[in-house]
């Protein structure tokens, strides 16, 4: 779909030299939602539902993929903000249980963003873009083993990859079609309560 | 490095109407080594490493993106032949590890072929690549279900997915420099063996 072109990026009702500040977050708006439905959405579809022209766009983002770079940095901020209240005292097992509820709750809240960054982001900047939230997990795992709850015969950093390695796993299963959004967290949980169980200890039963 | 360009694929010294069957099979021998070492190996040389022209190349393969999945189809053939003949018999644990040891030797051999193929296929048809594999994991966690040593509280298809999951990261780890290639088969296993533990069971020992 290219219907919308225009050689100068004027050819909107808005004035040109309006807020470019203002261009820049409708059009990060824009992409994150159509991002969020479909992870192929193009330059022209997401421009089109900024209300700016593609010359205005690439204006701000000068490539497809500076633009989903600068989508998932954003949502990785937002997402580190909504998470910093998060309790994750008392019981390890229990705390990673409400980490991975809320994490999910926000992975899903943007859709296939995530299939849209692992098509389109190399390897070490996805990495990179999460590392808040690859510490805070790594603090809680971290705790669980100093307390014996969660297994320390392999390393943290591992733990904690395969954490980040299950909920991107779920997403893509629940943009596929395999699982549905409602039965994902249940899964996420039974699992990792599996992975982070030191050996000779008994697995948790996850919440009904 | 774009050193070699032959404008009709003819400036090499062998003959251009030799066995393309020959040049084809040349062509995937190359580019599996050159991906393992890289997963951005440019077509360039790849074509040199086979000894062809970029003209022979893209006769017999229309784009990079083809060449790749032709490689990676080749090697699920490969692989899958070399895990028939494998002991899934006896304690599902145990032939989890055994299938997850066998796994990792032959995904370890390929190298940054995983990479190569995460970055340029798309995901229906990497998992559609991996149908042989997926059908050997969930047998074997089909049969540790019925037997009760396995979790069967969660669907044997995300079980297999976190297996295929897991796998990737730990060769994904190894590519970034994360883990050591001789430490990646006992991680994954202490996962795997965490991941199918049914709860109110006790997590078994990972192989020293």
């Amino acid at each position: 779909v290219t219907t919308e072109t225009t050689a100068s990026g004027g050819s909107s009702a808005r004035p040109q030299r309006a807020d470019a500040r203002r261009n820049a977050a409708a059009i990060l708006d824009a992409a994150t939602s159509c991002l969020a439905r479909d992870p192929d959405a193009s330059i022209s579809e997401i421009a089109k539902a900024a209300g700016v022209g593609r010359v205005t766009l690439y204006g701000h983002f000068d490539s497809r993929a500076t633009l989903v770079a600068a989508v998932v940095e954003r949502s990785m901020r937002e997402s580190d903000e909504a998470l910093r209240g998060l309790d994750l005292s008392g019981d390890p097992a229990d705390a990673l249980v409400r980490l991975i509820e809320a994490t999910w709750r926000i992975t899903y809240r943007y859709g296939a963003l995530v299939v849209a960054a692992e098509r389109s982001m190399p390897d070490a900047d996805l990495v990179a873009a999460h590392s808040p939230h690859r510490d805070r997990a790594e603090q809680l795992i971290e705790r669980g083993r100093a307390e014996g709850r969660f297994r320390s015969d392999v390393p943290t950093s591992w733990l904690v990859t395969v954490l980040h390695t299950v909920v991107h796993a779920a997403a893509n299963a629940v943009h596929d079609g395999e699982l549905t959004a409602a039965e994902a967290p249940r899964l996420i949980e039974a699992t990792m309560l599996g992975v982070t169980t030191p050996p000779g200890g008994v697995v948790p039963a996850a919440a009904p």
